[in-house]
């Protein structure tokens, strides 16, 4: 169940207000990225090649939890199966974010070798849900980039099994997905990643590669 | 033909719109920068020396596909030579932009003596027509900047012909021509290129050069 | 009393509209940061886990000079007693506003071990109340980041009576404390003690730590 | 003359927008900054202590071309004298901007020895007025900042008398100040200094000073 007492409608509305301030901060260019609410068996999510900017409930297609198209207009995006996945091995989780940032594009292909983006010693950490001390570690895990939507949604699978603690999952110079039991937990999840992305990718980056 | 069943009047309102944005993301600072649509042989422009954090399409001059004048107030920018080559060369393109950003000043300067910035193995590379991989590479030429403006469109066509495949050309530490079927695609192309050149620049700057 | 013939009313209207400004500007992410203003010995600051983006006079929190619960909705913060703390040591503070920056968190860490961060010869230093040139040299103390607030609220008195002419203080990788006589004050504080920390961390920060 | 055929009413409005514009950027933090517009002999300028970010007309003193007050609230800055030095050494400005930014404070500090931030090579050069080139070399002397405001007022003339085609003046690890015919060009001039302030610092930052 989703955290708040709010009603479908208003997790829809938090939902778009959500897309089009990730517009804003540049997290979604080129019609990138993609948002999703679940509601029971049914998800509502953001079709392909919509710009994120101008965002309203109208625009959302209504899916299955296998990812088949209920009602709405648009092309599902091709990467609908991995928030179905992320909604079958995340069960509390009530809604889902996707964004490019320019951080999470740098740290994810830096880290991609290694595997995962380590955080560490920040009070932000708090940020994420559970997480009671700066003293916690997060392990992101990375996953490399494909194509192969459905092999990457195996994959994606395996890696949240896992990793049964991360708070979200980065795929590699693409982007950051995250979670929350509400839209409004999973845009405190983006916000935390966000922010201790870019305090990382601050005291790494500004060299030749 | 425009790839959105858009009217003339959306076209140029979205235009207007993409313009004012840029303004505000400090893409076009102190009046630089131009825009322009096509519909059939008519050409709707930014006249020279106009503030885009205020552009309405009042503002705008139109012209044909020569640059000659054929409606509005407002002088024609010596940069509108090199929007009817772009759509002289590149049939298909309905709407061109040209931003002056940080990144793109830098990288055009940067790679002004190897010819080209090169983009490969990003996600957002999917936001340029076409692009169907994240494995795609692309190489956005690089002329060298000059107030020989005559000479300068002759040679934006002749690198607009060797470089078929271009999404964009940059004049060095000047500044970024994109272009698309529809000013929605104009701006797609314009998002990711500035998203990518802020990646590529942020592993790059940061030392004395 | 405060340093502007504002009313109550007036003070909270402004504390939220600072709250929101500063979530505009990232430095409140993921609901963290907090804010009060105090007025004779009644204290009102917001609760825990409020998005800051949204922030109005209802939302916020009334009690007493020792932290006790007067009025209002919501959870106090654990960091409550931080603020009745800096309320008994600079008795001309009525504002108060805690905010995790991206580079106070940087400078806050890589500072910890000397103990302090030194701003010296800039022009706006003189943003800081009492400060009347450029050449002086202002010390923010840098407390170790814990969890255990009783003994952080004392070890934050000692801090304040040592530094009696500190204008902030940080925990590390946590955030900035900061203050001022009106809500007014402690925003010209806040933006001036960010900027600062800004033209030092672009000067340290952008190779390997 | 002014450059537009606006009235005096037209270009304070404008001079109060760009305040509060120059407030949304982060260049005008804690107060800082100041702006006026000048007509006949007849200064209207911003008075010391005032939050740029809600900037109106009302707020703005009335002084002649010595600084004495004419007209309106408020106490004058301090920096009131470096203004009419600059209406009197340069007859053609009627608007006059002084900003504080993050690059302007960084470069004024880096190059405080050398005397001067040099800029060639960039289009955006041509923002500044009468400049028809990139190939043009901008020269921006900088002054040791100081406390001592006769003494810089006569230091200030100084050197806009020896450097007559400078478009601004830098007081180190202080701030900016630039001019024009109407607040537009000072605004232009304004916007094309500081994005070739941040071209040049982005290139030079990043590593221990």
């Amino acid at each position: 169940m989703s955290q708040d007492p709010h009603s479908l409608h208003q997790e829809i509305e938090e939902l778009c207000a959500t897309a089009r301030t990730c517009y804003a901060r540049g997290w979604v260019p080129a019609t990138s990225g993609n948002f999703s609410v679940r509601w029971g068996s049914r998800i509502f999510i953001t079709p392909t090649g919509l710009d994120k900017g101008a965002l309203t409930p109208a625009d959302l297609l209504e899916i299955d939890m296998e990812g088949h198209a209920l009602a709405g207009r648009g092309r599902p995006s091709a990467e609908t199966s991995l928030h179905t996945i992320i909604y079958r091995d995340r069960p509390a989780a009530h809604a889902i974010v996707h964004v490019h940032s320019i951080w999470n594009t740098l740290l994810s292909g830096k880290f991609a070798a290694i595997g995962h983006v380590r955080l560490t010693g920040y009070e932000l950490l708090k940020g994420l849900s559970g997480v009671a001390t700066h003293e916690h570690t997060e392990r992101i895990p990375i996953i490399e980039n494909t194509q192969e939507y459905s092999a990457l949604a195996v994959h994606l699978g395996d890696v949240l099994r896992v990793n049964a603690d991360a708070h979200g999952v980065l795929l590699s110079r693409h982007g950051l997905y995250t979670w929350g039991e509400s839209v409004a937990e999973a845009r405190r999840h983006l916000e935390a990643l966000e922010f201790l992305f870019e305090v990382e990718g601050r005291q790494l980056f500004g060299q030749p590669s």
